[in-house]
Formats: C-alpha cells, sequence, structure tokens
C-alpha cells in the first residue's frame, strides 16, 4: 500500500481563540503528507507543474475528534486505498500526543494550465496503481 | 429556513501558485455565512463565547466545482436544514460570477472552556429550531 | 492626495491563541486598503496583471499598537505620500472601535513574469505622482 | 550570542498567485526562529503562557530580497543583538537555495491575560540578557 507521512510542529499563527488549531489548518499538513506519498509513489509534484498541469483539491472531507494545540508535534499519515480512475482519493489519518486527532480524504482531478479538466497523466496512475489488481 | 449570507471579495493572499484560491481558505468563507446565519436566528456568537463556551467545526465537507480568483465578489449561502440536536449541521453554497464554485456542510457541538463536548445552549437549539415540526 | 481604504470584518481564523488578531493577518488587510487607493488613481491591479507584471511588497513595516478582536469592524486607510520612483511606498493607518490599532507602511517594485525587477510602467508613475510636484 | 534558528519546507498554502512565497507568510516563520532562539536561552514559551503572559509583535519589519518557492527548504536564523529591556528585540535572515532571501526583525512586549504591557518577567530578561555587558 502507497502511504506517506509528515511530522509538524504547530505554529501559533495556526491557532485561534478558541486557544487550539483553526480547523481550516489542518488541510495544508494534509498536502505534506499527501505531497510525501507521491513522493514514494516516485511522483514529483514539482515535475507534473513543470509539465503545465496540477492536481487540485476537487473535494474535501474532515472529522475532528480531538484538538491539536500549540507546538504539538503532529504527525500526518496519508494512504491511497483504491486504484485512481478520473479522480484519485487519499485518506490520511492526523495524530498528536498520542492521539487520533482527525481522519480526512481529499479528492483530486488533474487540470491544465489553464484550470480545464483533463485525464490523468498515464505515469502518474500507473505508479498509483501498482498496488492494485486490474 | 434559517438563513445566512456573507459576500467577500477574493484577497491576493487567499490565491495559490495554482492561481486560484487555495481549497482551504473557503473555510474561512463559511464561517462568515455561518455567523450571519446565527445573527438571523438572534444569536450572537460572542454571547456563546462569552458564557465560556465554543461552537468547533466537528466535520467539514467541501465539493469544489469551480475555481475562485483574485478580486471575485463571493457570495456565501448558508442554510440550516435540520433540527440541531447534540449536533448541528449548516449546509453552504458558494457563488462567484454567477456560477456555483462549491458546496459544503459544516457540522458543530457545543464545547465548555476545557474543550469537552457539553449539551448545547437550549436557548441555542430552540431559536434554530423554531422552522421545524418536533 | 491619493487614498484608499478598505473595511473588514474581522474573521475568526485571523485570531490566535491569544485571543486577538495574529499580527501576520493585519498583512493581507493593508492590501485591500491598497488596491483601493490604486482604484481610486484609476489603477487596476488585474490590468497590470494581464500585462505580465506584478507588484509584490519588497518591505513592510508594522507598528501594533492596539489589539484587533473577533468580529471588530477594521477601517484600513491607504496613502501613498511621495512621489514613486523605482520603488512605491504606501502607509497605512489601521482603525477599530474608535481606536488607532497599527500603523504600517509597504513598498513596492514592479517585477515581470519571471519575477525579475523592471522599470514600472509609466502609467502608474504617472497616474500615482499627479499630486506631487516634480 | 543567543541565536535560534528552524527549517521549513514551504507549503503551496504559503504561496500566491504570483507563483512564489505570499509576504505575509514569512512572518510566521519568523516566530519558529524565536521560539528556538527562546529555547535556547532556557525560556519556553508555553510557561510564559501558563503564567498568564504572552509575549506579542508590536513591530515588525521585513526587507524582502529575493523570493521563497513552494517546496524549498528555507532556513530562518534569529538572534538577540542588544540586551532586551521593556522591549525585546529578534533579527531575522531567512534563507533558501544558498540564497538571502529576507531580514527582518520583530519587538517584543510582555502583556498579561487581559492584554495589559506589564514588565517583562525578570527571568526572562536575565537569560536572554546574559552575554550583553551591563
Amino acid at each position: 500500500m502507497i502511504t506517506g507521512s509528515a511530522k509538524i510542529k504547530v505554529r501559533f499563527a495556526e491557532t485561534d481563540a478558541m486557544g487550539v488549531v483553526y480547523h481550516a489548518n489542518y488541510l495544508p499538513w494534509l498536502e505534506c503528507a499527501r505531497l510525501d506519498l507521491l513522493k514514494n509513489a516516485g511522483i514529483s509534484y514539482e515535475e507534473i507543474m513543470a509539465q503545465g498541469f496540477h492536481l487540485p483539491v476537487v473535494e474535501v472531507g474532515v472529522n475532528y475528534k480531538s484538538s491539536a494545540r500549540f507546538n504539538d508535534e503532529v504527525e500526518i499519515r496519508a494512504t491511497i486505498k483504491s486504484r485512481p480512475l478520473v479522480k484519485t482519493r487519499i485518506d490520511y489519518e492526523v495524530f498528536a500526543r498520542g492521539k487520533l486527532l482527525a481522519t480526512a480524504h481529499t479528492t483530486h482531478v488533474f487540470v491544465n494550465a489553464e484550470g480545464i479538466p483533463v485525464k490523468p497523466l498515464r505515469d502518474f496512475v500507473e505508479k498509483l496503481s501498482k498496488d492494485f489488481a486490474k
């Protein structure tokens, strides 16, 4: 199974007046783990960009179970659980202080430089599909 | 039906290197419309806070259909479609340039000053429930 | 004197665990007033971008005197106090609750699509210079 | 001389439609290096907070020389160059790809839980003053 992970330290900038991390600020963290997952599959997001494509988030869902706090060491784990087709779905778990803080998923499509959805690059699909039976 | 709305102008700060608004930056916009919905129901979030409570997002989901761009005039509409129980769900639509850019929902619970989930304030539930049959 | 202003309502997302607005979050507000100043001078930032240029911040300075809080109605006023040369300097005052919260300035240069500094567009300089003796 | 440093990897979320890091997003990076400087001096920001104090930024200045880009490995170095008095000033240098991207400084005061400026904690001043002649 292709996975990726990232460790980040919570910045004061990421907290809000509730004293904990503002919910939207988990989304950039997911991206850190997602890029690692792609790298582990042999895919460089910078190369995708250099070829004139992007891989925007077309759907995101997050379930918050416990709060991240200032200075927490947060680990985000990303997994791809199904063969990518037109859309690619990635699942995430966010941990800190030995606790699962949140689960999440994102769904992605390829877009060209004009932002128009296009078929995913064949190489991208193949590299992410190698663990899935056809 | 209780609704709320907010109009915002996209800030350059909200864009990313894809040239459009970064997906996480829609979440604070939802909050603007949510606060208006609460206000329209006679609920002040500042009073909730003054009483020692918060109403964090415990779940968020967003479907992105089209991109928001720098300087866009974005309108966010919030609706409460079901009677709030322990959880309160709010649905959103995000528009710009005459197009639906995204749909979203958030789910909320009450927490006390320690961040522990508590029963929602009775007044809060009543005000948001008045349009729903018991 | 060419001026511009913007009114924004403080978002919960802009606060931090100190209970007030995080200091970095004033910078996008300055931009709102700056764009209004340019518009008042007959300059569209979108046209500058369409011609392949940007006007990045090469220097920023902020003095924080009092805190902005969640839900504050903040007004930002921008003024250009000196004739733009290679660099253009804009000064700002940030107000809320009848108080001056902060003073700030930004300095800008023109860059081309590769991010290389270039001479400012003549039209830009002329429009911003009309109030200054040669 | 008391110094601190932090290494961060530029997040896509930190870029803007100019294709580089948005200028305001350097400020949270400074904070990462500042916290390391405090730690190196034997000061825990979390303890300061636990005692009911904060150390807000009352002044910030940044000079941007070159742009940070997506995925850059950025190093931020913080130095305290003068004995802290009522105000504490910290200076920064931001590097990536072997280049100095920016220089910056922040000035801080102590505030109590109500946000009122107070005398800095004696222990804080002593720890940061040990390298400076009286």
